[in-house]
């Protein structure tokens, strides 16, 4: 159903702390011109967590109206399921594409309390939905034979591998074959997982180097893996920033540097400061000094 | 300013998934008439992060109307600094006599952030604070050096210390002396930190077992360790229910055994079941059938 | 220096704990017969640690009838760096072609610490050595900065990578182009290691399946990825027995069924037994039901 | 059977790095003058796994030859049991009057090969024997369970827990009462296990501060707490250079300062130097400055 690179946007917000709508507009039409293949809003990445439901909504009307016949996806990480359902059927309402689920982001669900959070916001959104599973950052993990389980229900379509484990990546397609669309949603492990069968990207630095991340999954995709490694060699500085506590404050000053945004966020987060804004400076400018020419594909 | 055990009291449920005010009352009660010294509503151990905010001033008065003069505190949990503000702000106005505060429960704060953040709350209630220092559950640890920086503000009262790690308690106790009244947050050091110094147990079992955690706190402080040593003993298989992922669930079902409530809980958490229930329920059976005699105190 | 597939061979014991010699040059052929491009010996899964220095130069002389021209390491792994530089001196006297050296495997060393003992090693052995940069085995990190400062000694000429994060061997590749023989010691990443560009597998499942490691190593130099990652898909769940606490017992078990040898270990360690081992059994018959065609390359 | 102070005691070396017996009769003497109850050799402060067993033997000779009738303890922590056993055999030819052995420092033993091995050792060495369980320095755990199975062979008389969680003392207590000494092997964990009813403490800084130690261990027997806290609370700075993975060499670096030796240790440990050094020389002087007066007891 879904293939190709999908970047986890970054919310943009006005100097009194509102959404900048008209800035989000002018960043989303970037990935778009660049090739992506669809937007997910209000991730980890969208700092979705510190954004109120009726925020959201308007992000994914935002976002609906940039990318044309492109899927736009809600991100759903709500403590609660039943807040999580509400946002689900909501989002539905209000025409998202799809929605990208977090089993449960402050609780540590077990095998039966995750699949049935999962269950309960697919039933009430009723969508196409993108299991997330990321047990480094919410200590939940959605295993293969959770994965199994929730098979049955044919609104999980697809999976963000964010298991920081490259390996399960094969184990996903040695059980499941094509049952899922696979997405690896690690930057600095996208060349690996599509090397042994993704189809997806859920990207990070794609929001501030959207032609980049697409001439690598284009160029995998047409079997070109030397002139994709070498792009990807080029851009490991860069993609390691995705996997950082600090990875909304990283992109977002890349975005600064490459794309001439601001890189303001909500607390508790704070704009990178001192020693560490100047690394991720230097990591970004050095790249930037560097920057392969694109092969046409 | 506070000492003594508060319990952070669950919050109850009616079948249909509402606040059951009633039965919370007369579990509030209970743990008054065995000598608690306040209430915190709306912690973990309250499902606070499944309740939305006006659940949770509602809580708050019914703790009020049971407490008396003693102290009730709201915990502040929330993913985004300016909604904990905003709820920090309403329960000062609804009456709250202090604000138990965690930093930040999905982002992991740094030092800058973790100190911000909790300096907004503060400003924002302008309440008595209790910092709430948990690194395991929420990755985010309030140091020694960040308290000292906290220090200089005289809303910042108490710490329940909850790092896991008795040393930390001697490690405040010889860099502030009595600047803050620290209580142990974990239920199964409670002893240990109390031996060290500690004057207050922010305590979880106390639900079900408010007169045997009572008279710990009130033995110690009369010196009379060894009576104490002997109930604590008989007390850890139950006081290790608190340190779990599932301390909701497994207190929850202790006290459906010692004061005859309910366990109902919110989404994505779902009540014990199959040899887990079992367990704990034997955990629980066969501490109240050797349940000591409590010596006058 | 050193290229190919590099088997970790196991030890053969007799029946009353003495080293088997002749099962040794046995199961050591299988490995040369098939194309493997070198011999490692006394390493973790050769239970070198529980080896006295005595044998594992009669296990080195051993290897070394087999090997003919390809090269034999010696695996250094001592508690002392004393110890370390002995052993390294003797096998260097003895004829062994290279070193495969840890830093420390009981004490911690710091960057310094690594650094130093690596070198003291090197120079009492004057062979080449093979950095074996495992931290979590060993929980000592032979990162690239380190790998930098070593670098300028000649003697250092390949790392075994098994940090067990694949994003590692870009970082390598990126600092130090071929300074360094690049080979991947993590049996299930040999594919991803290979496809971002690593030379050289030091392998375990090796020693029940030669033919299939080779294969895959093989097919992939010729860049036909296709047919080796399907094998690899064959392959993964024998080779994700060599990343567990049991990867002795787990591989001399599955050469018990494929080139019909005995699984005896030395104590500490105990043959699989109960559960355990059904699983593991369960795991190589199936395999083997299923044993791929392996095309000519 | 045993009970009290038992020193940890470090190795002294030569210049060039031979054993200095003069040195270490000096100092395990200043050991004894204070009041402490046993020695024991050859421990990871011993910087036992860099010794060899000849060494190790005459350290055991010279600790005798100081102890008097105080109980002399040899630590065995081999890769392999059949060395374990070799040297405990041994040990106990020589006059050892009591093992404290490491279940496997290097391999994870499951359940089943913990309990076998330190069964053979105990079977070789014939000799009372203190457990050590330190899940955290070698991955190996000893549970209550498994010394449930070992307290049916007398030969296991004590514990030196260091699972590094202070409930687990009581965990001991509560389910064995006084079957096993239980000595506490955590040096700042040392007051709270004593307040939980731990009999002896396994001490490492008290090398360098015997009178200090051996007074809070007194004072602590006779119910005269509040003086030891006194002690405890400056003592600490000190006693968490025990909790590190420079504890040798931090350790030897108080001794320097305290005791006047010096701090030389066997690679790959190499002494502090640099920031590390200051730090931990700034925490000695600190404490010898403050150096409270002890009490008569």
């Amino acid at each position: 159903m879904w293939t190709g690179v999908f970047p986890a946007v970054t919310t943009k917000f006005t100097e009194d702390d509102r959404l900048d709508h008209g800035e989000m507009e002018r960043c989303f039409a970037l990935q778009m011109e660049a090739g992506c293949d669809g937007i997910i809003v209000c991730g980890s990445l969208g700092e979705g967590p510190m954004l109120s439901h009726d925020e959201k909504i308007d992000v994914v009307k935002t976002a609906q109206k940039i990318a044309g016949n492109k899927p736009v996806l809600l991100t759903v990480n709500e403590a609660g399921t039943r807040e999580a359902a509400a946002i689900a059927r909501r989002a539905a309402k209000e025409g998202a594409n799809g929605l990208m689920v977090v089993p449960s982001p402050i609780y540590h669900t077990n095998e039966e309390e995750t699949v049935a959070a999962l269950r309960a916001v697919a039933e009430a959104g009723d969508l196409p939905v993108m299991i997330y599973s990321n047990r480094l950052a919410y200590r939940v993990d959605v295993t293969v034979d959770q994965m199994e389980e929730l098979a049955k229900d044919k609104r999980f379509v697809a999976i963000k591998e964010s298991s920081d484990d490259i390996r399960r990546s094969t184990e996903i397609i040695n059980r499941f074959g094509d049952r899922y669309d696979l997405f690896t949603g690690v930057d600095n492990l996208a060349f690996e997982a599509l090397s042994v069968g993704a189809i997806g990207w859920v990207a990070g630095l794609v929001t501030a180097f959207p032609r980049e991340t697409v001439a690598i999954y284009q160029l995998m995709k047409q079997g070109r893996r030397e002139e994709a490694l070498k792009i990807y060699r080029w851009f490991r500085p860069l993609l390691d920033l995705d996997v950082s506590t600090y990875l909304v404050q990283n992109i977002k000053l890349a975005e600064v540097l490459a794309i001439s945004t601001n890189d303001r966020v909500r607390m508790p987060r704070q704009p990178l400061s001192g020693e560490r804004r100047r690394t991720v400076e230097k990591i970004v400018r050095d790249a930037l000094a560097a920057r392969p020419e694109l092969p046409t594909f």
